[in-house]
């Protein structure tokens, strides 16, 4: 595995699953496997989750681990080719990233949308960009339009929970006071419909998501019928993805807030949210403090969603 | 050993002291007993000694370790219920804590009162929803009201130096530009106390410490006559605890910096202090630099004292 | 190997070199030799290749690492004597230097010239200090007036590329936005002479460097002139050295820029930088992506450089 975006870079969903609870079951099971190998983690953004619990994935592996937040004891990079560099960029990505590739044996990168230019965002310009000049395998650790980490763990999550073979899993925008990428909702949809579950994605009218990632699923927009009868209820902000509103925040609907009679119509549903969340704007505190709550488990499959795809990065490394 | 806050988490301290004295023969005695395990280490506040001690004594102990800077590199934490989240902080501790005991099998926390209000600060308001929330042994890198890692080091140091069976050891207020937490004053004066010493607190009228932590101790205002016929003398600031002053500077008085004439009123007394030290406020050139100083020793002491609580709790963990 | 700031400290040159191309073949091949030693990165400014290459080394080693950031997570420091610390600065190197010296086997310390005063710069006077106070070897990872790991990554680079037994090499200074310290150009000079060289050093009128580094180099003015026949160029930024104009801009000219012009002048000379380059400043886009550009080998043989260096000091703590 040589980059790490979508579920179709892992194969068949029901083998990574199978490995992900080998790993749960035991977590240093290949603490041989990343001897003398090292993770560049590279953070052009804060992070909580993402940095703890790929650092433990690493270490399950035997890894050694190098962090480095670009905009904190680092330098700030220029990105375009051709400028004369005479302002505050004292270093391009061009020759930072080749040096970067050759200190490590595999690099995590975050880098969020920067909501300039929806093309550059969704090009994942500086991904892209570590994998063609790195000359080491990439994986996301939430780009500008996925999180793939994320979506591996709650693929994981749902496996573990599910109570029939093919539950109905709603994903629904929620407000939020600030613009949030597309990142989360995005890989969440991509990697439910990879899973052949039935997937529903409900928001207020000119949120729709890109359609690359959301084909297979039902789009709505009436929130108390896509929760009607949801086995799963996975609430998220974002912001606008659609011109000329892209990145913008068009609504601030309490209403789609998810509490408990939101949660009444559905099939006593399971409330997920990739956290950090935003209580009583998302969700009520009664809700995700509830016994149908996952969002402690979900964040805890973090390290083992990391475990299996480094697992699998450094495998084909050895190869 | 499920937290430490107080000596009596570590039971007999002359036991506790045999055990610092094997780590301190052979710092790698036990570097077999943290492998696979990873502590991981909660900053909201600065720190340099308690950093560095601590790395080092889980390395001692062949652990794997996690540093977080909760305000550099990660989120700004809310941490009331019921607040409806549309402000700068994108999470809650509620959530927050859950998931970092996920990723790690112990935890250290420092977090400086806030001089907000006293009964949080002295309600121990964050390392308790830690010790409350987060499913693992946790113990202070200094929190609100104590230092116990640096009073156990101090123990430690006093055990190493002392002349008599029970020395009599002087804690003395001294002047600082900075309203400064009581946490080492009140776990110094504790852990004396709780060793038996003959312990004297001196401090200008106002600046009167937590009687749950001098309890057993003199406490007096007269730092000429506290300090004769000391053995040693442990300096510090701190700001007032008595109401309606809680968190406020009193007195820069330059009376009480500990200076050669003071020290002659001793015993030939050992000088000590945690540090970070201000020259020529708390204590001039010339002493911090005599031979009676302990500081540097002290501090030296601090990844002994660290590697002997870990080693407490990974016992702990493993049975 | 007590210091390491000079080619002096690591005696023969051609030994070196035969250390480094043993590890660059078999980078693990000392993996046993820092087991339960701890290294100290201090840094005091910011650093991506040496702050990455140095723990890679470290890595390569089995070493422990600790990773202090002085301005970012840990106090500013005084470094006068005799100052009442009332101010800003909460904690004085004559204590922090010591104490950081418990906690660890070897240091590192990032410190640049700050061009307030250049008898401060040039006496190296925060290295000096941890030389003198910390009780542990102590090496540059480029200080006031030396860079001497990317020195010998440097010459480990020509003696991997050199076409003829003594090339000629040429270091030019180039325009720069900003004024940055000499402590690339001196140490590369220094290194340069010191590997018996053919050496040239080329700047505009006032930007000569100390003549303690360009001893035994010929110094120019005219840059044609200079790179006539040339088989490395060297391009680099340096402000003023001689006073009354110490660490200030005199030109920006962009004629000496390196240009394809440039370069035909040469033997088909190879171009080397140390990087964070200025493209288009220091160099235009079409030289330094040319086949005969260094730049990340030169780079990738920092983590070389600094596991010879680590590994020289790990064998002296050993004796």
């Amino acid at each position: 595995m040589k980059q790490f975006l979508s579920p179709t870079d892992l194969g068949d969903l029901h083998q990574a699953f199978r490995e992900a609870l080998e790993i749960k079951n035991d977590r240093y099971h290949y603490v041989e496997a990343g001897r003398n190998k090292t993770l560049l983690m590279i953070f052009f953004n804060n992070s909580l989750r993402t940095r703890l619990s790929t650092q433990k994935a690493a270490m399950n592996l035997g890894m050694n681990v190098i962090v480095l937040d670009v905009n904190q004891g680092a330098w700030k990079l220029e990105t375009e080719r051709g400028v004369i560099m005479d302002g505050d960029k004292s270093e391009h990505l061009l020759e930072a990233i080749p040096v970067m590739g050759c200190y490590c044996d595999l690099i995590g990168v975050r880098s969020f949308a920067r909501f300039d230019n929806r093309a550059d965002d969704y090009n994942e310009h500086i991904l892209q960009q570590f994998i063609r000049y790195s000359g080491r395998p990439v994986f996301s650790m939430e780009s500008a339009t996925v999180h793939p980490l994320q979506a591996f763990a709650d693929y994981i999550t749902i496996e573990e929970h599910k109570r029939t073979q093919r539950p109905k899993v709603v994903l629904t925008w929620a407000p939020h006071p600030k613009a949030l990428p597309q990142a989360v909702p995005n890989s969440f949809a991509e990697w439910m419909v990879a899973a052949n579950y039935d997937v529903v994605v409900v928001q207020p009218e000119g949120y729709e998501l890109d359609e690359r990632f959301t084909r297979g699923a039902t789009v709505m927009y009436n929130q108390d019928e896509a929760l009607s009868g949801a086995d799963f209820v996975y609430a998220k902000n974002w912001s606008a993805y659609r011109e000329p509103n892209y990145g913008q925040i068009l609504s601030k609907d309490m209403n789609w807030t998810i509490t408990s009679q939101k949660m009444a119509l559905t099939n006593n549903a399971f409330f997920m949210h990739c956290l950090p969340v935003r209580r009583n704007m998302i969700v009520t505190d009664e809700v995700i403090e509830s016994p149908q709550s996952l969002v402690i488990p979900e964040a805890a499959n973090r390290e083992i969603s990391a475990t299996v795809v480094l697992k699998r990065m450094l495998d084909a490394l050895n190869k």
